[in-house]
């Protein structure tokens, strides 16, 4: 019996770090470390990564939408990324901010979700466009998995506001009633005080971070954002104050812009993990 | 260069059907044809409902997510599903309700839209949790790729009323945002009074369908949940009023439950066909 993913991800950060590399091989990423924005190029970026993040970090998180411009031939070089990964006892959170209903709902988790699914995640991330009750049937699928899901709860970029700081009915935000739902679901099933269900959060969301995390108090808080899209580690722990023991850092291209030489990788993760620890 | 998606659309819709036949290969519907929950059972799934589809309707929708769950090889199967659609004259609405920034959102449209993206099709849901402006990069590579996006604005589930129904601050929805949104960027690309971002709405949410289809007077409208989700075709007719012309209704258990025989899958399409022919 597999140990849930959160209780998995605590013990790995712990011996290692709560760090998360970012896997995202975009054109651009390719291009700086001025390999060929084709399959071979891709393989080499994800390999590097991966090798590079052992044994320094708890998880990597591979960006689903970078490997897809590619095609079959791109998911089939994810699907050996998260073994790979595996292989160094590294967990793997797919972002792939699905979101659908149903069956549908019940397909992503099986194609993501868990060792023996056809992806074999770890973890998830999912959107919520269609209501968080559209979400049950991946939540299902994660349990019986063992496995995680991150629910977008509030992003960082400024065209997120409209959306998720809308109001319901009764007044709370949608990035708030989203949060809300996470608490209520993971309260049935903890484990080490926290839930399946994790929250992604922007770490450049400022004072409206506080109020937000403080409504997550059983929920992992990935927060991309960091290194190369303007927030700091320092930033983070500010912001997520007495909460951030539970926030997954998640850093992609401030990572990989140090590339392509894997010592010149491992230190700059390492440099992360460090100020990681000192914030802690 | 290729005419815009939906140029291609109205003038097929009009010599065959605006039906379009949702592909959704999922564990029920392949047990319901008897054939394995495997690569060769969804290869036979999909190969069967482009063949009855093929000069009978302008569109098929594949979703994404049941071929997500066989791994790469399932993907291969979608791209190879694309390319005999292709073969048959047939539209290509990929169903995949992708959303996030950025260069993300560029290599979402790189995976999805355009005869030489990856997966090749000539439109793809999108979904806006992450705000609509999000979506530009999405928007922009679709321009390119004379592709058409569909935004869901509002779907037809429960569970999805708490989002779409929150209130911006002034007082709009936030599926009439969205739906405001897609009528203004479409006003600046319109081809027969038609833009290339077309918006998803479900087809079971009764009186409020009127107002919320008035304000996207230049969208096609992609309309799922007909036939096995309980709505008919009459229904439709009756709550799209006169906006019904612009309408796409999408089909999927409806249809594939006649099957897998090909002669009755053609007269159960057939039978749709006549039914939207005689609504309109």
């Amino acid at each position: 019996m597999t140990a849930p993913f959160q209780s998995r991800f605590v013990a790995l950060a712990r011996q290692r770090s709560p760090l998360c590399v970012g896997i995202d091989p975009s054109r651009e990423s390719l291009a700086e470390w001025g390999v060929a924005d084709d399959a071979d190029g891709l393989r080499l970026f994800c390999g590097r990564l991966v090798e590079a993040s052992a044994a320094l970090v708890a998880a990597v998180k591979p960006q689903v939408a970078f490997f897809e411009r590619f095609g079959p031939e791109g998911l089939d070089i994810l699907r050996r990324t998260v073994d790979r990964a595996r292989e160094y006892g590294t967990l793997v959170i797919l972002d792939a901010k699905r979101g659908d209903i149903a069956s549908t709902a019940t397909a992503y988790g099986e194609a993501f979700l868990g060792r023996d699914s056809a992806f074999g995640g770890d973890a998830m991330t999912v959107s919520a466009y269609l209501g968080f009750g559209s979400l049950d049937p991946i939540l299902d699928v994660a349990r019986a998995a063992s496995a995680g899901v991150f629910v977008v709860v509030r992003s960082s970029n400024p065209e997120g506001t409209e959306v998720q700081s809308a109001r319901l009915a009764d007044g709370r935000s949608v990035a708030e009633y989203v949060a809300d739902r996470v608490t209520s679901h993971n309260a049935g099933h903890e484990a080490d005080g926290l839930g399946p269900i994790g929250a992604v959060v922007g770490a450049t969301l400022g004072d409206e971070t506080a109020s937000l995390v403080a409504r997550l108090p059983n929920a992992l808080l990935l927060v991309p954002g960091i290194g190369a899209q303007g927030a700091t580690v320092g930033d983070v722990r500010a912001h997520f104050g007495a909460h951030f023991p539970r926030v997954i850092p998640a850093i992609s291209r401030g990572i990989s812009r140090a590339g392509p030489d894997l010592a010149a990788l491992r230190r700059r993760i390492e440099r992360y993990v460090a100020e990681i620890r000192d914030a802690d």
